[in-house]
């Protein structure tokens, strides 16, 4: 999931059972049947997701571990019999990155290994350094960069922790209760926090902003040798991020490692003290400028029936990640279930009368590009709304990108019209806990892409477990958070919601157009 | 708290309300409230805290970071105005140990830094090493181990874990409820885990410690070059424990790391995929022989009542710890409030009749060595019960090391006529949350040692907290995990105790001696 505020708009209910009698879904059991067995009892959902995790490894944007990961997959889909699969360019993206060395040591007043992995796309180190550390705080206006002019030189800048991490009273594992899918159905309450900021709030944001740019400018200037930094995280869990733009021409920045809360508040507080403290640091990253271009991989199912074959039903989510952890809630899962339900759709050998495409979305974690890319390439502009031949030709999108959790439902993004459908969809599997429409929009995944340009994207709703906060973005997104029996009910809905796109008779009811251009 | 199984036996109920008849406490309620005022609102707590922590270290028994913290520690009870405030060796003990260098990262597949600490008393590798990974399972017979015959030469082995970690669905910050409370006032419930094992449980237990050796000798024998394991903990959180003898003449062993579950774990599924693994570490680490005596900290506050003063109230925790962390929760938190509690006595003035001993314990978390030395030297030998002299002076020894949470009552350790008087006692504290008396007993803290020569010592009743699993022997047992709430009303509460205590008429009533003379 990108980092993007989650957009929750206002939708009315749409419940199951009062939308049945306005449906009449013609589903066919038998194929349903055969696609929960065989993704229930023969299941490679969690051997599709070790290799996209473990064995791949971290996959940032154009770094190696996703150039792994989508050959991997491409030939992965061709074992399965897929068609036609692809690792497609989506544009220009950006320079390559991967990290090679990471050691972080607090050395005085004693030792101590601390935790942490450099920020992307920031710079080696000049060898193993072993400094003293400052303590830089975030300015709040520019005469605060004054009082580090003649301190920083030759020093490793500790940048200040605003917030001590909070012992959660909540349970780490976190499924929705039959009372939170009722309230989900709900119209989305009004969010004070979404409307439209006033002047003076977008001018200190503003400020905010320069002020960022102006002390990292600082620190160069002033000599500093690099910066250690944290956000959140808890227990020795990590939040990770950029800290350099991947743009081939970007201005260089420090060094850069982020760490636990925990080791940079120990820092803090000794050097607050009065005590000094000296790091021991090594950062070795490899940058690659030889191909900026960002890939998603693509394959197909083709349809058989002569007259709707030409139309397509569309199933993803994103094989990029970030870079400490392996990215297996976000998104190896999202990836493991798409690839798991062409599987099965190719396993049970039914014969789908549209043709089902499957995308691995690259670049989606700095900021949707492969998805957005893709739309654009094929379906439509949304900034002009100039639309592609194809855009008429596909009947859905589906995507998965909320973690490893299982289906609970699905975020009809408006669409009222094919609320009563999907509640039908869901029915057959309503006894393994897939219940919910909701009107609700969801934001922050690959759907959004399609759905901007007014072609049905749509996003499932999945159990929270522990993606907030201990897996999304963290060094802690490992194989190891993921549940095999979530993963097998999600690649069986998905698989049923993509098989009955592809045989029903009519493609699936569109929102209208959106009539305002809108800006990307 | 040290690792030795928790020994809770069956008591009867010893509840405020209906004890309060029988007792006839004369409490000094104009001294409580000095004490309670000085230590809720000029507190020191966290700042000890913070010296113990962050200032001093990690304090693994007879390390450099113990020594700093017991050089403070002496140094700040004096300055509070403490008197005879020593560092006195308790015995021989055996050799010490710092870290002094940490590093462990695979670096095929790809690059990838790992989470993990030296096993206490484990050697330095010889240098950076970079080599092939092999994974060993743990043998449930000899013949498991030839397996491994001529596997292992250059290798990096990688210890099999068990158990994968497993989300909770409870809350990482645990406080008891009144229900709970209530239930603990209750007699322990018979727990069938506890019952002495059979022959055949005993043989078993024999072999499997003996296959431990087995297989760390042949890893030796057989060439390997390191060992990687794991235990427990989640989401970076790992534990840590001694992979070597403290003795002088302990046998050599391996360079070893104890790493976070889930970098382990991913090490053993790429290994048994299939795919070639290689890791690079670096330990260095420094023994010392010149010092192998164990210390305890000691400072009094003198008595002033003439018949009174050579009668004793003693006061402690542990101030050792492991080593991967700060030991916060296990114990500086238990020391920097028995070190507030004598602060607040001294800065109100008050004239306590008895003699205040406080003792801050070494070698704790290697079998409660300092405490059991200690009462061994000064009371009497509970393998003989020969009793010395000072048996007859001490009044009572009160205890604080069940993590960082504040105190809800006290264990009476079966001792029923001082149970109703402690009721008393909490009463001015009721409205903290300090309420509940239970006669049950609690073991694995220094109290135990007390208790074993027939000496009225006991543990308070404390919040959990954090303290399992997150805290108790892990990495992640820091300074930030200390509430200031907590550890303030822990201190009042200590505070008042020990003044009750050297104030009363009479000793506190003891139970009657042990009859049958008690294996160490």
């Amino acid at each position: 999931m990108n980092k993007l505020v989650l957009l929750a708009v206002a939708g009315v209910l749409a419940s199951g059972a009062p939308a049945a009698a306005q449906s009449s879904e013609k589903l066919d059991a038998a194929a349903l049947a055969k696609i929960r067995d065989e993704g229930m009892n023969r299941s490679k959902v969690m051997e599709t997701a070790f290799y996209l995790t473990d064995v791949s490894g971290p996959r940032l944007a154009n770094s190696d571990g996703l150039k792994r990961a989508n050959e991997w997959a491409k030939k992965q889909l061709t074992q399965y019999g897929l068609a036609n699969a692809n690792i497609e360019a989506w544009g220009d993206f950006g320079r390559g990155w991967d990290i090679e060395k990471s050691y972080v040591a607090m050395t005085a007043p004693y030792y101590h290994t601390m935790v942490g992995a450099p920020k992307a796309w920031t710079p080696s180190t000049p060898g193993a350094l072993r400094l003293p550390v400052v303590v830089v705080k975030a300015a709040t206006t520019a005469a605060d960069l004054d009082q580090y002019k003649g301190q920083l030189r030759g020093k490793i800048v500790v940048m200040n922790v605003p917030t001590p991490p909070k012992t959660s009273t909540d349970p780490d594992l976190r499924r929705y209760s039959d009372e939170e899918l009722k309230k989900l159905m709900e119209p989305a309450p009004p969010r004070p926090g979404v409307t439209t900021p006033d002047a003076a709030a977008l001018a200190t944001r503003r400020t905010m902003a320069e002020l960022r740019t102006k002390t990292a400018e600082m620190l160069i200037s002033e000599g500093a040798a690099a910066v250690l930094s944290a956000r959140g995280g808890i227990y020795g869990t990590f939040n990770t991020t950029n800290g350099a733009p991947y743009a081939a021409d970007a201005k260089p920045v420090l060094p850069e490692i982020e760490m636990t809360i925990e080791d940079q508040l120990r820092l803090i507080r000794l050097v607050e003290a009065g005590i000094p403290v000296e790091v021991e640091m090594e950062t070795k990253t490899r940058f690659q400028s030889q191909d900026l271009k960002g890939y998603n991989v693509v394959a197909e199912i083709p349809g058989t029936d002569r007259k709707l074959k030409s139309e397509v039903v569309m199933l993803g989510g994103h094989i990029d990640s970030w870079h400490a952890a392996t990215g297996a809630t976000d998104n190896a899962a999202g990836c493991a279930v798409m690839m798991e339900a062409v599987r099965i759709l190719k396993a049970t050998g039914l014969k789908p009368r549209r043709t089902i495409r499957i995308a691995l979305w690259g670049e989606e974690e700095q900021g949707l590009h492969g998805s957005r890319n893709y739309v654009k390439n094929n379906f439509g502009d949304p900034a002009t709304m100039k639309l592609l031949p194809a855009h008429e030709k596909l009947t859905a999108y589906f995507n998965l990108d909320n973690g490893g959790g299982k289906i609970r439902g699905i975020y009809a993004q408006g669409n009222e019209a094919i609320a009563p459908i999907f509640s039908e969809w869901l029915k057959p599997f309503n006894d393994l806990g897939a219940t919910t429409v909701t009107l609700r929009n969801t934001g922050s995944t690959d759907h959004v892409a399609f759905d901007a340009v007014g072609l049905p994207g749509f996003q499932f709703i999945q159990d929270g477990l522990d993606y907030f906060p201990q897996t999304h973005h963290t060094n802690q997104d490992t194989y190891d958070r993921l549940i095999a029996d979530d993963l097998k009910q999600a690649s069986v809905v998905v698989a049923s919601f993509v098989y009955n796109a592809a045989m029903r008779d009519q493609k699936l009811p569109r929102k209208a157009l959106p009539t305002v251009p809108k800006a990307q």
